[in-house]
């Protein structure tokens, strides 16, 4: 439905601008009672299942597929911009040590905060358009070589360098490590990064646009969606959904825990989307990347999966809860061998792909997202005590 | 007016969710046509002209005036809050010399965010009221001590540490120079800083209230705010508009520079508010400021508003420009003998406490905003080639 206002009058929508269009965009959409999700004109799946990371993360910038020549070239190019500026080692390694539990998203967002001062990213509405695509790589080309580093510095190992040979999936494998990864765990971790560079308007997306709107620098930005994304209601920690399998300990023990859990209010974390309400088909295709791992937490997994969709459909009739893409991603990234507090990050390395494909796309329109609040308050003015 | 949509269709409504309501606030309001703006019940411009920022401050969170043992109690606290962690200054040391533009909002960003980390700030969803309001009101605190630190480390000058028996104002003026404030800077800016706490739902306060909705910790919502706040298109820079009055720089030259700057596309900055369309009540009570300071700046920037008024209305016919905060901000903040780069910043140090007052208040819904947005790329899903 269209409404138009007379200026001047708010319009009032459904709490949380729930449905409210806040942008159009060409990047991609989630079609959630299919279960579809696409990037441009593909499907994600088929993209995650059949292209490289590379070819996806060109297709999201510039909105086709590269040629043989221009991914050679488009690889060159970011393999180039993921080394460190030196003088951003003194802040990762405070970010690293900071407090007592290890916080790398938050230290991901300090890192990107000094790099815009180092690198001297200008405001998106001074820059033009190859400026800014250039300074949208940077920012993504960097972010997982900031997260290895936060990951090494915290275990007070030094920071290794981006390999320059390996493309990105494999290469953030090789940084974590050290060791030169499996191909199998690479192709696994590639098809995890693929399905999450963008997944329609959710809130931190939002966040980047929003910034983006103002003309700001693409790092205020990306730090905000950042700070959205840390967020315990905007979903997205696949160690979450592991730290339920390890509660639940044994299959005898599923029924016992769903049903406490439940009972107490508590969420099964792992289950659920905002958009779905078929299968996700990033759990889909995670489920079977596990099942070419098996093993024994996959059975584990496929019975807590099978048994938690049973019992939540007891429990919460009508709410048809399934698997979200933290349940499964939480095992790939297990069987791939990827520390468990580096889960989340490693999300957060193909996300940031399309946190600046959407910054870039909002930049090229002049309007600022500006909405009005209506103030319920004590009538004023009321004179001054 | 009010629309209701059914489930699962999209709402149109106009670009950049002008006038759509996207939460509500007994924090104040800004009545544009009016010419007026208030904090609470009480009308901002009579709060300046009458209490201290602490009175203003305490009012913002608890939504009344405290009593005068509750104003020292408060006093007390937020004085105490100021001091910095000491492993913050390394961060701090690298944001003052990182690239070759000193960037102090985007050094405030970088501090804020090691910040979190080091006091390890929990998410809003998890912190009860109280716990909020701490860290509201000590990343508020820190925030003049953080900026003032930036300035002195960039000049290559040691940090002051805060006066523990200053209140805001005079202890800001006090960190950027290390003397003692005269009575009537402190008061000048004092009553600047109430004027500026907050100003109705402009779009850093929205940003930072999308990401508080999140659950997100409040420094992530800050630094989100700060990114907005440091946009082109977002306003707020004082400096800009006494770059105007230099770049003017005679009495007759005024015509000459605003027939070119209008000529070429060009705005006149410290001209021209997205809400009012009368004088700027901010700008009304800046100009009296500067006025009772009295001086040759005073009296140019006197004649160039009354000129640059008249010109406007002939040159932008029916726009009604007239001058808005910046203008006389810059001209008072020069006069207080604060440093040009720092004129944005001291408007931060106000701004911080609007934005705190808005993530407290959205902290206490907990609806996510997550808006949507329409798909007009092609058609999916194509085949993958």
């Amino acid at each position: 439905m269209t409404i138009n206002a007379p200026l001047d009058e708010l319009i009032e929508v459904p709490a949380g601008l729930r449905h409210v269009i806040a942008a159009e965009t060409r990047l991609g959409d989630v079609r959630g009672n299919e279960g579809f999700y696409h990037y441009r004109q593909y499907s994600a799946i088929d993209l995650a299942q059949q292209r490289t990371f590379e070819d996806v993360w060109f297709l999201m910038l510039r909105g086709r597929l590269p040629d043989a020549r221009e991914l050679a070239e488009f690889t060159k190019t970011v393999a180039a911009l993921r080394v460190l500026p030196p003088d951003l080692l003194p802040v990762l390694t405070a970010a690293a040590r900071a407090g007592t539990r290890f916080r790398p998203m938050a230290g991901l967002r300090t890192a990107l905060s000094m790099l815009a001062e180092t690198l001297e990213l200008p405001p998106l509405w001074d820059a033009d358009p190859a400026t800014r695509e250039h300074d949208a790589l940077r920012c993504c080309a960097v972010t997982p070589t900031i997260l290895a580093a936060l990951h090494r510095l915290h275990q007070g190992l030094e920071p290794i360098a981006p390999h320059p040979n390996l493309p990105t999936a494999a290469n953030w494998l090789y940084m974590l490590s050290g060791e030169t990864p499996s191909p199998r765990a690479v192709r696994a971790v590639e098809r995890y990064l693929i399905a999450t560079i963008d997944h329609g308007f959710n809130p931190s997306t939002f966040t980047a646009r929003v910034v983006a709107s103002t003309g700001a620098d693409i790092a205020a930005a990306l730090i905000a969606a950042i700070g959205a994304f840390t967020g315990p209601l905007h979903g997205g920690a696949p160690d979450r959904a592991l730290d339920t399998l390890d509660e639940i300990g044994t299959p005898d023990r599923i029924d016992a825990w769903v049903r406490s859990t439940v009972a107490a209010g508590g969420r099964i974390m792992g289950f659920g989307h905002a958009v779905y309400r078929t299968d996700d088909p990033r759990s889909v295709m995670l489920r079977e990347i596990a099942t070419e791992f098996g093993g024994p937490l996959v059975d584990f997994a496929t019975t807590v999966e099978s048994r938690v969709v049973e019992l939540l459909a007891e429990l919460k009739p009508g709410r048809r809860l399934y698997p979200n893409v933290e349940f499964y991603a939480g095992v790939v990234m297990e069987l791939c061998g990827i520390p468990r507090p580096m889960f989340t990050p490693t999300f957060a390395v193909s996300r940031v792909i399309g946190w600046t494909a959407n910054i870039l796309e909002q930049a090229d329109s002049p309007r600022i997202i500006r909405p009005a609040a209506r103030y319920i308050g004590t009538p004023a003015p009321q004179p001054v005590p």
